[in-house]
C-alpha cells in the first residue's frame, strides 16, 4: 500500500469521528438501561450535539479533498479486497449520503419527524388513522425528495436510493428476486402447518420463573455460546438491543417475562449473535470502516443464526434442559428438551410483527416492503395505506386486521420517516440459513456439538469466515465467498421444512 | 439585558460545548462503574477525542471575538450579579486558560504525565523514591512553565497561577491566612485529645454487615436527606465520586466494606452533598457557566456539610440507629446511637490522607500545600521532597513516616502533575462550618430536626442560599452574602471543639 499522506489524514479524521459516534452510542445505551427518568430531555440535547459534531466532521470539505486524492491513487484502490479500498468505498458512501442532502431538507425532515411521532402516538392510542394520515403523507413526500437527492440507477427506482442507507447496493429488484420465491413457498407451508390444527406449544411457556434466575441462566448460556464478558456486559432494557461501541466493549440488553423462558432466552441469544460479531471484528482496524460489520442484513444474519439455528434446535435443548434445574429448581421438572424445542418453534398467524414466529415473521416484512416500494414510487398515498395493508394481511397471512392501531400503525418506523430497511430482517434470516448450511457441511455434526454444549467450533468458523473479515466486502460478495453461491431462499426453506414438518406431524 | 447577537451566539456555542463535556463525564462515570475490563484502552481514545473537541471549541477564534464584543457592552457586564456578567467572567477565564498554554507545552505535559504515572506506580510498589524523583522534578518544571504562561498578580506567586484553575482567585496568601490560625489551634487540640489515651471507637465498626443491605440502607438515607432518585442514581465504584452530568441526571457512587458501616455511609452522605448541590442548580441556566456550581471549595463545602455536620452529629444517629434493625436485623442490637456517633468521630494520628479523620485530615492538606508552594516557587526540588515531607509529618502530626510509599508517594496527584488544588478540601470544611453555623442561627434547633429525620429545612435553606444561586458569585463573595462574614477558621474550630472535647471527656 502506498504511504499516502491524504489517506493517513483521512483515516485519522475518520477514527476521531468513530470515537464521537461510539461515544454517542454509549449515551444511547445508558439512556435505555440506567438513566434516571429526569435525564431524558437534556440527554436529547447531548445526543443532538454529538450528532451534529459527527455530521460536521463527515461533510468537512477536507474529507472530499482527501477522498478525491486517494481515489486517484491506484495503489490504494486496485486491490478490491484491501483495507484501503474498503475504507475509501465506505467513506465515499457516507460522505455522499451526508453531502447530497441539502441542510433545509434535513431540517424539514427533523421537524416533520417530531410532529409525526407525536401524532403517531396519539393516533395509535386512539386507533384513529386520520390523525396520523397527513403526517405519513408528509413523510412519503419528504422521503421521495430524499431519494431524488441520492439518486438511483437507470434500471432502479426510488426505494433503492433509501435502502442504500442501510445496506450498500440493496435494490428493490434484488429483494423482490428472493422475496417472491420465498412468499410462494411460505404461504402454502403456513397453510399446511396450521391446517393440522395442532398446538405444539404445550405448557412450557406457562412456567413461572423469577427474573433474576432468568438473568443468571441467560448469562450462562451467552457465555457458553462464546460472548466474552471480559469485553462486554448484559443489562435489562424494555426493547432489547446490542450496542457495539467497539469490539472490546459490547453491551447486550435483554428483557424477561414472568413466564415464557424462551422469550428472554431467545432475545438474549439474538443479541449475543450481534454481540459476538462485534467482539470478533478485527481489533487492529478499530475505528475504520474496514473494521466495521457489513450492513444490517449480515448483522441480522448473525443474531438470527444464533437465535434460530442454534437456540431453536432440538440439540440445543438437549444441552439446555438438564441445566434448568440448577437455575429454576423443579419448575421445569415435568418438561423435556422436546417441550422447550416445541415451545419456541410453534407457528401461528398473528397481527403483530414483533410477536411473530420464525416463519410467519417474513410475511410481515414483505407487506411493509411492498407498501414502502409503492409509496416511494408515488403509487400509494397515505390515504390508501390502511386498505392496502389489510388486503395483504388477508392474502398473505389469512388474517383480518381488526383495527389500524394493530394494523398499519403498529410499528413506529414510518413516524420517524424510516423507509427502506425492513427487508434487512428477512435477508438476515436467509443469509443465516445459507451460512449455517455451509457451516454444517464444513464442521460436520453440529447437532452433536450443540447437545454437548460445544459451540466453539461454530463460533470459530463464523469468526474466521465473517467476523474477522470486517467490511472488506459487501453482503452479496461476502455471501458468495463464504457459501460459494448467491443468496437464495432455498437454505432457509430447507431449514424451516426440515424442522417444522416433523414437528407438526407432516412430511 | 441587551439583546446582543454576539452574546447569544457565544452562549449557544458554550451550551454545545457543555453538552460535549457532560457527555465525556458520562463516559467517565461508565468507566468507573459499568465498563467491562476490556474496554479501557479504547475508552481512553474516546475520552481523548471528546477532550480535544472540547478544547478546540474553547479556543475557537470566534469565542475570543464574541468575548471582546460582549465585554465592551455595558448592558451585559454592568450588573456584577447578573447571568451575563457571570457567564462572560467564566467564559473569559476558561478561554484565557485554554489559549495561554502553547500546544507544545500541553503535549509535553501529556507525555510527561503518562511516563510519570507509570513511574509513580512502580516507585510506590517498590517503595523506591529514586524511580519517581526525576519525573516529579519534570512535573515541577513543567508546572512552573505553565504558571509563567498563566501569570500571577504583582503581590502573588506561581502557586496562585495554578490554583486559579481549580478555584477562581484562590491565592497562596489567602490560603495561608486561614491555614495558619487553623494549624495553630489544631495541633494543640489534637495533642490534647490524644493525650487522654481514650479510644472512643468501640466495636461499632466491627459489626459484619452484608453489602447489599448496606446499599439499601444508604440509599434510604440519601433519599431522606433529599437526593432525588428520579433525577439521579447510585452505583458502586472503587473510589467514590459524584458525576454531575447535569441537574436532571446526577450519578452518585459509593463503596462498602464488610464491616465499618460508617465508611460506606459517610462516603454516601459526602457524595449526596455534592449530588444535591448539582440537582438544585438553576435548571433554566443549564449548560451555561452561570448555572454551574461555584469552584471546588464550595462544592466540597456541601459534601462535607452533609457528611460531617449532619452525618457525624449525635442527632443524626438518634434518628438512624433505630432504623438499623430494619436493614441489618439484630447485628447492631447491642449498639446505641452514641456508639455510632463516637465511632465516626474518633481521632487518630495517621499517615494516609484519605483515611484521616475530620480533624487530622487538614494537617495532611497543609503539608501538601506548603510543599507545592515551595516547589512552584523553585525553593524545593524533587531531591528534597521526602525530607521536607517527613519533617512536617513529625512536626504537625507527631508521626514518623516509615516509608516514602506511605509518605510523599501516597497520593497519585503529583504523578499527573496536578498542583494547586489540595487546599480546596480544607477550605471546603471551613466553608461548610461557616455555612452550617449560619443555617443553625436562621433555622433554629437543627438537632431536633435531624433526630426526627427532618432534613428538608436544611436542604431548602442550602438550596435557596447556595444551590439555586449557581455561579453568579465567586466563593468568597458567596460566603459573605450567605454568612455576612469573610471565610474564617473559627466556625470550624467551634464545631470541632464543641463536638470532640466532650467526646474525649475534656472541656
Amino acid at each position: 500500500m502506498s504511504d499516502s499522506k491524504p489517506y493517513r489524514d483521512l483515516i485519522e479524521h475518520w477514527k476521531k469521528l468513530s470515537a464521537v459516534r461510539t461515544s454517542a452510542s454509549l449515551l444511547e445505551w445508558d439512556q435505555q438501561t440506567h438513566m434516571p427518568p429526569g435525564g431524558a430531555a437534556y440527554r436529547g440535547e447531548q445526543m443532538a450535539t454529538l450528532a451534529s459534531i459527527a455530521h460536521e466532521m463527515t461533510i468537512d470539505t477536507r474529507v472530499g479533498e482527501w477522498l478525491a486524492e486517494c481515489e486517484a491513487d491506484i495503489d490504494l484502490i486496485s486491490d478490491a479486497g484491501s483495507d484501503s479500498a474498503a475504507n475509501l468505498r465506505e467513506i465515499r458512501r457516507a460522505y455522499d449520503h451526508a453531502t447530497k442532502l441539502p441542510a433545509e431538507l434535513v431540517n424539514e425532515m427533523a421537524r416533520a419527524q417530531s410532529a409525526a411521532f407525536v401524532a403517531w402516538e396519539k393516533a395509535k392510542g386512539a386507533n384513529d388513522y386520520a390523525i396520523f394520515k397527513p403526517h405519513l403523507q408528509t413523510m412519503i413526500d419528504l422521503n421521495r425528495r430524499q431519494a431524488e437527492c441520492f439518486g438511483w440507477s437507470d434500471d432502479g427506482e426510488p426505494w433503492d436510493a433509501l435502502a442504500d442507507l442501510y445496506e450498500a447496493g440493496m435494490t428493490a429488484k434484488m429483494v423482490e428476486g428472493v422475496f417472491t420465491p420465498l412468499r410462494e413457498q411460505l404461504v402454502p407451508l403456513i397453510d399446511r402447518l396450521l391446517s393440522t390444527g395442532k398446538d405444539v406449544r404445550g405448557t412450557f411457556d406457562d412456567v413461572a420463573i423469577p427474573r433474576d434466575a432468568q438473568m443468571r441462566f441467560v448469562r450462562m448460556v451467552s457465555d457458553r455460546l462464546g460472548f466474552d464478558y471480559q469485553r462486554g456486559r448484559i443489562d435489562l432494557a424494555p426493547h432489547p438491543f446490542c450496542s457495539g461501541t467497539h469490539c472490546h466493549d459490547v453491551r447486550l440488553t435483554t428483557r424477561f417475562q414472568d413466564t415464557v423462558l424462551t422469550d428472554g432466552l431467545g432475545s438474549t441469544m439474538h443479541e449475543s449473535g450481534h454481540g459476538m460479531y462485534e467482539q470478533n471484528l478485527p481489533a487492529d482496524k478499530i475505528g475504520t470502516p474496514a473494521g466495521h460489520a457489513v450492513g444490517l442484513s449480515i448483522h441480522e444474519s448473525q443474531s438470527r443464526l444464533w437465535e434460530n439455528h442454534v437456540g431453536r434446535s432440538l440439540a440445543f435443548w438437549r444441552w439446555a434442559q438438564p441445566k434448568l434445574s440448577e437455575y429454576f429448581g423443579d419448575a421445569f421438572a415435568n418438561h423435556t428438551a422436546e417441550d422447550g424445542y416445541a415451545s419456541c418453534n410453534a407457528v401461528q398467524r398473528s397481527l403483530i410483527r414483533v410477536e411473530a414466529d420464525e416463519v410467519t415473521y417474513h410475511m410481515h416484512i414483505m407487506i411493509r416492503f411492498e407498501l414502502e416500494r409503492l409509496m416511494l414510487a408515488g403509487e400509494l398515498s397515505a390515504e390508501d395505506v390502511p386498505e392496502a395493508w389489510n388486503a395483504r394481511y388477508r392474502e398473505y397471512l389469512g388474517i383480518d386486521v381488526p383495527s389500524d392501531a394493530r394494523g398499519c400503525m403498529q410499528d413506529v418506523h414510518w413516524s420517524y420517516g424510516s423507509m427502506g430497511y425492513f427487508p434487512t430482517y428477512t435477508l438476515g434470516s436467509l443469509y443465516a440459513a445459507q451460512f449455517f448450511a455451509t457451516a454444517q457441511n464444513e464442521l460436520g455434526d453440529t447437532d452433536a456439538m450443540f447437545a454437548a454444549g460445544n459451540f466453539a467450533p461454530l463460533k470459530d468458523w463464523l469468526t474466521e469466515k465473517i467476523y474477522s473479515v470486517g467490511h472488506l466486502y459487501d453482503s452479496e460478495t461476502l455471501c458468495e465467498r463464504v457459501t460459494g453461491s448467491k443468496l437464495s431462499a432455498e437454505p432457509f426453506m430447507q431449514h424451516i421444512r426440515g424442522k417444522l414438518l416433523p414437528l407438526y406431524g407432516l412430511n
